[in-house]
């Protein structure tokens, strides 16, 4: 069999590139980022190079860099690195893919291009198997987020017989609130056989009873743990506690989101939470201001979010 | 106390307006309607003159007429009914929901203004109190539906507090796929004094798991059986039973929405499913086309959704 | 020949609907108003209860009323009262109609539907037939508003064949900035036999040049003076003195939109140029702050938009 | 001073990359193509690289060579050449800018990002700032298409003393329907120091008459030489003969927008036109139907806009 590779489970982390503050790859806390979500987060499979990631504020030479560099830090540590390779033009993208399959990647996810759009289904599966055909042997996964995009395409039907077109295609990441759309992908696949990660983390309880097999996101970087014991719960049927996990972690993101939450704010908490210096986003964005960070802070604290078990002085590297 | 009634809970039908072949209200069918909604949906608790009964599409004077109509046939035999008094201007509004008061209904729901739109959450309860105000003692509920409205205005802001302002309010139809929104609704209700209604019916489950209290939709006019049995699934925490409920009621939504699904569709379907004549819509809306009764005939014969036990020829009454 | 009334055109005002402080119409100032518009202004056409006119936040009667007080006080000074009669339910709207042509107003003007919504064209010709039928001898006109309504229906489409099947069909309003469409309605109207009323103010020397043969807005209320002069000087080919004056127009109208311009906003505005109070708008709209209020008034000024010629402390009779 | 170059201005053809049936860029036949443009269109300055030219479709790469490839057949035939040089990333886009300077283009231009977008006008700016730094002495022209990057930042504010910031600024490819905001680019731009270029071509005659100093677009490849009959006309005043070409023009438009128009149609019209096979165009993007290339020649035909004067047996060569 070409996959014999376990399923790709549980939580992934969307990764954050780390910056220095002039706004150059930092590459070097990259290893200590790994042993965070491992040992602090319990997560252990991560999504590089995709929106958290900044990934297309990066160049084609830094995204091969970035994707390097996380493959040798997680070896033996990680479970799986799955490595965005989407970009608006296929002959990048391309590239990208093989070079994922050159560095020992486990897997590529590809977004549906955006700036010229794939008017129908097989206008999609055209563009993506010519993606998945540059690297045959790397699960493939498909990132649907139709809200970015445009594209009306429902999951649904794209998946119906896709391993006939594309036969690398291992599953796809959910970024939507149609639980219909999503509903109807899990009912399809009653041989388990895709992996069906959900991309609303503030929404997951509700992905779950639908059957999610499990979730990638930015805030599993540093709500991981928290997240880990609503899926625990719910695997006990433990709707109870799942449901007061997940209110909790709305309550965190309700109030970041309405602050203004995108990427560079993402930037601001992790660095808050793990103590790891995340750096300020690339242009177009900008740093998240004193005022985000401030705030986000005391809500962290208000909800238990901000406790360093072992903590000594602010240093990490004390952590792990 | 003010609202000594029990709590409104369950399933809604968001009842169709019967409709004569040249357009006029059938009243003479209503009281068969709600015969089958109690014995063949075992649904009793309805929801009256909204979108699905085509309110905005009457006369002020027929809205009244079909509310009178609901709430006699309904005595003694359903839970709750409740009226949707919605308009464009506020006096309309209130010459309505002053009326409901008069019959005896159960209580009153409104959509926020659509033409001249709320800019903000005190703009938007300033209009609701004043629709409120027409008839204090009837509990209030509120009709959130953002995509129709373009009211950016969330839910859990909206019932922070509002007893203080609409003392009659009772709880909310929520219409949105933001289950963030909603799962900080249900957070903020610890003590469950509200209804918290949730009105996408295909995508239900997903909200049990965050807590609603009941579901207000078109669907349980027809698919009222199968939805109580997900609900009692449930309940009993057999989350693999609620989900095949689900899946097999996704199955048929997700087909008729790909055929184009609203409320000429609606009015097809139960015709179809109940045998008594919806008639069509009232312009703007078309009458469903043959082909797409056809398909959902089908549809609904190959998902054992059309079985009309102890039917003979064809007439209702003979169920009921 | 069915229609030998003379053509609608020029500038028509989308007449404002005057209000006492606590909400009601303030039908003793219409009169006053009607004068304004002819004598300050120069503008001898107007367009009642339409969306200056809030409208659609009047009850069916107070629309019969407004209307018939512009008509009663517009005789024999108005050139044109046109009556905006549409409304969610065809009913009320045919009510409307027939009405407006018991009173002897000089047309109808009907907006397309936009909750449930006209599907293609010839579902929206159905729904407009059925408003025409009700007055069948009075002028109709179509009120294009896409970004309201949401219909997709292309003007120039809708032109083609329609006085086959609304006979009294005389123009349209057309509220948009889609100028093909515009331009395509004019290329098709070689005959001139249908109005083509532009009803975006501050792009109207763009739709004078595609042959627009007349314009419908709210500026018009107090800005008509000028407009006029524009009118003229691109009458006489004078394209730099238009393009000044169409400059002035849009620096006042493209900074009162940067402070959050509508209706409420239009009221005020009108309440200080012309000195007739227009009263607050009707919930949900809320009264234009007073801080709006005073920065209109300076751009007025700084614009040389304040001009009372002959007047005296305040009072607005005096001008006339 | 820093800019004694000639301003850009009369019209813009936004080339096609024209592709070989593999999809590789044809770069033989770009020198037919310049000359085609002179001489059968009277079209002297080209935008290269855009949408039109697929330029997001292409590896950096490729539109390295593109660029070059123009600048060197339009030396001593072309007015100016203008790279397009807008990517998702800055340093891509830094390294394009760089590369235009070096081959000796004319002018670079940048679309705002538009997978992360900037906030605000500032955002923007300095994004900008930092692409027109990597090449200081090159005019830089800002693309400014809310549609696409939903920017909602009007070009009249980024206008207000953009040269303190960016002083290589010169202008901007409007690409938008408000004419509004173009008005009061045009009003404040009363030293006529930047070149205002208007991007709908469907409406050009109506930003003409409002002052715009040229215009950028797709079918000044084919419908140049029409183009330029009507801004001659307008030129001379001869408003009625203006109006008349641009009828012309958007009929043909107007048709082809009803059959589906994008780049993949632009390609099969060009080569018809012209006569220069452009090929396919890149995934995602699906090469245009027979049948549309059938209707669009019919139309062509129609319209009297397939003439080739003295051309012979299909050979472009020949009109040269």
């Amino acid at each position: 069999m070409a996959f014999p590779k376990k399923k790709l489970q549980g939580l992934v982390a969307a990764t954050i590139t780390p910056m220095t503050e002039n706004g150059e790859i930092n590459f070097p806390v990259i290893g200590q980022y790994v042993d965070y979500l491992v040992k602090e987060q319990g997560v252990k499979n991560i999504f590089v190079n995709g929106t958290t990631g900044e990934g297309l504020s990066l160049s084609i030479s830094e995204r091969r860099q970035v994707a390097e560099e996380w493959v040798r830090q997680g070896k033996n540590k990680l479970d799986q690195v799955v490595i965005h390779v989407g970009a608006l033009n296929l002959k990048e993208s391309q590239e990208l893919a093989q070079h994922a399959a050159e560095i020992g990647a486990d897997g590529i996810a590809v977004i549906a291009p955006f700036f010229f759009k794939s008017q129908n289904k097989d206008a999609l599966i055209s563009f993506l198997r010519e993606v998945a055909a540059a690297a045959p042997a790397l699960p493939f996964y498909y990132y649907h987020i139709p809200s970015l995009t445009g594209v009306k395409i429902r999951a649904e039907e794209l998946l119906d017989g896709i391993q006939d077109k594309i036969p690398s295609f291992q599953g796809l990441k959910f970024s939507d609130t149609d639980l219909l759309d999503f509903g109807q992908c899990v009912d399809q696949n009653h041989q388990r056989q895709f992996a069906l990660l959900f991309g609303v983390d503030e929404q997951l309880l509700s992905a779950l009873v639908l059957g999610a097999t499990g979730a990638v996101g930015s805030t599993y970087n540093y709500l991981g743990k928290k997240t880990n014991q609503m899926l625990e719960a719910f695997e006990q049927k433990d709707l109870a506690s799942a449901l007061s996990y997940q209110f909790r972690i709305q309550r965190f993101i309700n109030y970041v989101i309405k602050l203004g939450f995108g990427v560079s704010q993402t930037k601001a908490i992790m660095t808050l939470v793990s103590g790891i210096p995340m750096g300020p986003p690339r242009l177009p964005l900008q740093k998240a201001t004193q005022e985000f960070t401030a705030n986000a802070e005391a809500k962290l604290k208000s909800l238990n979010f901000l406790s360093f078990p072992g903590l000594k002085d602010g240093n990490m590297e004390a952590c792990s």
